[in-house]
């Protein structure tokens, strides 16, 4: 990439996370705060319709719509997957979108703290970047999934990311994670105003990057109900070291089951409330560093 | 009262508090776990439907469909009023229901504890049972709400009441929270079997009880929109004192707002996700000892 010409800022692509929604809300009541010289910035409000609600989605998950496939469908015509192909249209179609950067402002009842979440092909840009931010923000972590191709809005834009915070509940504010993800967004903002401006200078430093290994269910029964709860041990425990034999659910009448994976993981959304539906009582990954 | 025949345990009222809707599966695979000698404890499931799709309600809060005039009146017709009149009419009808104690357990995205929620008239037998739940639980707070009729389901017992745990995100279950609402029923159970056994020993005791004064919305715009959050130093902060002249939320571009009353207050349910739609950033308190 040359030069940055466009960033997109989301919020409220799910209806009941709250942080980036209002985020969104106060960027466009004050434009200033996200306007640099160089780069045009603009605002998105994902999902309106389940924001008034306070819920994730109306129909369905509106950030599991996006793979090219299914904006191309013509049969997929629920709220979200409508919402889909409209947000692809307006923002220049995937892949081709004049959109460099779309930022989506995620929220957790996981304790993520903030994180960074790379998914798709690893660019160099985006490594710099993460790269950048963990130094400026210590407690930011970036996370990355290695998948085929992205479902997700963000991956209209070629260097697009999501920025995940909590742990917060759904459909609260919570002040604190408010004030730290408009500073990091900040920061981004900024970084990339020198990054056009040829001021970055290309030092090699060390990221640690958790990638995304694979997604652990509950203990279920055979009708497919919970048979268990994350352990306390585990509880907000996200990015800390899971080593084979420590206790990682707790069933409902008190027996402990560990972890019998061969090698220590480190879980990330760690009993995150909308992901009980989907299956995945965490996502486990393992630490790299690599240098950038 | 002179002896307890009939208890019924209530989770899943909210389909999104999942502490109780929970318990109440693990009680009903595990009976002998809240079968005492001297009276009957039956199990009930509130809103299955809303559970089902992990939301406090499908059509209207459950819990604020209980008032008598509501569940005479044939017009009232959504999910959740024909429910209620259902559930009113199972229970044996508010007022001269068989059931001596409906107990409703609940969790909040507000840092409650484990609290004790009476409303209406305030029974010596209540009272009692508060003040030997706060010994024995240290971590018991009781709240009262002195309303002229209740509109909750558990007023359809005479001497029902709910319990209240968190802070725990909608639609999670934590495994800490879990068990000790587990002991907290467990102790309660074990109480009402030693009343009926008249192993109760009447002593003069003190109760701290926390009296319902009044709610506070959020600042809000012309249009109903929120302007405020929780100020990080009362976020969390349920049950402790709130001084005339404390910051109680901050604006989204950063301006303090402070507790203008006259006199201490201690504010409960603050930032509880299921009352921004309500118009509730949370309920304030006077504290009060009370000899029971």
């Amino acid at each position: 990439m040359n030069r940055i010409n466009k960033v997109v800022l989301v919020g409220g692509t799910h209806g009941n996370e709250f942080t980036g929604a209002y985020l969104i809300k106060k960027f466009e009541q004050y434009p200033h705060l996200i306007q640099r010289d160089s780069f045009e910035t603009l605002t998105f409000f994902g999902n309106p319709k389940a924001f008034e609600v306070a819920r994730r989605y109306i129909d369905k998950d509106l950030n599991r719509c996006f793979k090219i496939q299914d904006l191309e469908n013509p049969t997929l015509s629920t709220y979200e997957e409508i919402r889909a192909k409209d947000i692809n249209e307006m923002l220049g179609g995937k892949g081709k979108s004049p959109v460099d950067i779309i930022l989506d402002l995620h929220s957790t009842t996981s304790n993520m703290g903030l994180s960074i979440l790379l998914d798709n092909f690893l660019h160099p840009f985006n490594l710099q970047l993460a790269a950048h931010l963990s130094l400026t923000h210590p407690e930011v972590k970036v996370c990355w999934a290695p998948l085929i191709e992205s479902r997700c809005l963000q991956s209209i834009s070629e260097f697009g990311f999501a920025i995940e915070v909590g742990a917060v509940a759904q459909a609260v504010l919570n002040a604190e994670l408010f004030q730290k993800t408009e500073k990091l967004v900040e920061t981004i903002l900024d970084y990339l105003e020198a990054y056009n401006q040829g001021s970055i200078s290309q030092t090699n430093s060390t990221l640690t990057l958790y990638e995304y290994v694979k997604d652990i269910d509950y203990p279920r029964n055979d009708l497919g109900e919970i048979q268990a709860m994350i352990h306390p041990q585990l509880q907000f425990r996200d990015y800390e070291p899971l080593n084979p034999g420590d206790p990682m659910f707790l069933t409902f009448d008190g027996k402990e089951i560990v972890y019998e994976g061969e090698s220590t993981v480190y879980p990330i959304f760690i009993n995150e409330a909308a992901y009980y539906e989907k299956g995945i009582a965490m996502g486990l990954t393992e630490k790299r560093h690599v240098t950038v």
